[in-house]
């Protein structure tokens, strides 16, 4: 029996936040993926409070909700690639986005959940939030550099979700957040972190990621003209 | 100049957590009263992303939100009262309860801030999340303690909010949420943290807070009915 076992499901960013700390740490685990619409005994009793992915179970602890995971890895393999800054003022600093992101991004989810008006609602949440980020969270970074300096850390981890996903939910829901041209400095961060060592090899592939959120957004929108008639 | 200061609001139960903090780890602090009607540049300057109290300054350097500042007093005052368990998984655990509290307890504050349907919504709410911490995480306590074990750690600061300020909501919106019958792990809980050592001595007057809490209640409802006339 694997020491560390993942629970998570292979589409849901927040599987993908500690996938990537467990690589970038070096960890081995055991990977179990759950089926969300038949939920396994094991999740239900390893996260009663909220019923889902990810878990991380480590020696028979199970631990719920992705970044206090990747807290909780950080802390019980400190030697390698640490996640967060050694200072406590850089560590708040880090909790501090990591939190924003925790708050601000389900508005993304919703471009993708929604149509119409509700959608453009979520559209002009989004941009806001980009707004923000790109004035106060990446206008910190260096050029070449992560929030975590010259590696990625927790913070990165956090917003990595993205990059990636982001043009997932753009193409399968026809419309563009993420203008280049208005937001150069998140554009060029998460080119950065899709090339980075340890993520560009263990990202799910774009064509896998948009073929599934197709048919899972042609789903949803049918069954809700199914629901409104 | 004092090193460590902050920016808080008396009847703010966020910046009670961090007075809490303060006084438990024995630290000296000046605290500079906010006045959210007429932001001071010393706040808007600090929080440029949220402009909300409560926000330390230790050293110059700003740190915003209140479950951050707590975690950023821990680190930097190791040495007296720690707030989080030593080992990692009794902190993932903490964490995990701290995240429950900043996503769920806005429901209580909405029972405050609505009334008719709107506030019975955010009753049933409350109570929903109230049964699930009466399950899972009050009921993990031992009979006379905290979730620091015999002193209070930064779980029972999270959720310390909610014994006093409850009470004062309770009154304020005529409604009762909190029945001793069923929660009375909460409630035993609410009770020793009121009395715990510092904790009595520096929490907000219940008669200050309660005539605070209708003088505003009273005010918000009257802008909201003429709003909508």
């Amino acid at each position: 029996m694997a020491d560390v076992k993942l629970l998570g499901t292979w589409p849901s960013p927040f599987s993908y936040r500690v996938i990537l700390a467990l690589k970038l740490k070096g960890i081995d685990y055991e990977y179990i993926e759950q089926d969300l619409s038949n939920k396994s005994p094991l999740l239900l009793q390893s996260n009663p409070v909220y019923k889902k992915i990810p878990v991380l179970i480590h020696g028979g602890n199970p631990i719920s909700e992705s970044m206090t995971i990747l807290q909780y890895i950080d802390e019980s393999w400190p030697e390698t690639h640490p996640l967060l800054p050694a200072d406590p003022y850089g560590r708040a600093v880090a909790r501090f986005w990591i939190k924003f992101a925790e708050e601000k991004l389900s508005s993304a989810s919703m471009i993708f959940r929604t149509s119409g008006e509700e959608q453009g609602k979520a559209v002009r949440e989004t941009v806001e939030v980009m707004e923000i980020l790109e004035e106060h969270a990446f206008g910190s970074l260096k050029e070449k550099g992560f929030f975590g300096g010259e590696k990625v850390n927790m913070v990165d981890l956090a917003y990595g979700v993205m990059g990636r996903w982001f043009d997932a939910i753009e193409e399968c829901s026809g419309v563009k957040v993420i203008d280049p041209l208005k937001f150069p400095l998140f554009c060029g961060w998460a080119e950065r972190f899709n090339e980075a060592p340890v993520i560009r090899d263990n990202l799910p592939g774009r064509k896998e990621l948009v073929d599934f959120y197709k048919r899972r957004r042609e789903m949803m929108l049918a069954a809700a003209a199914a629901a409104s008639n």
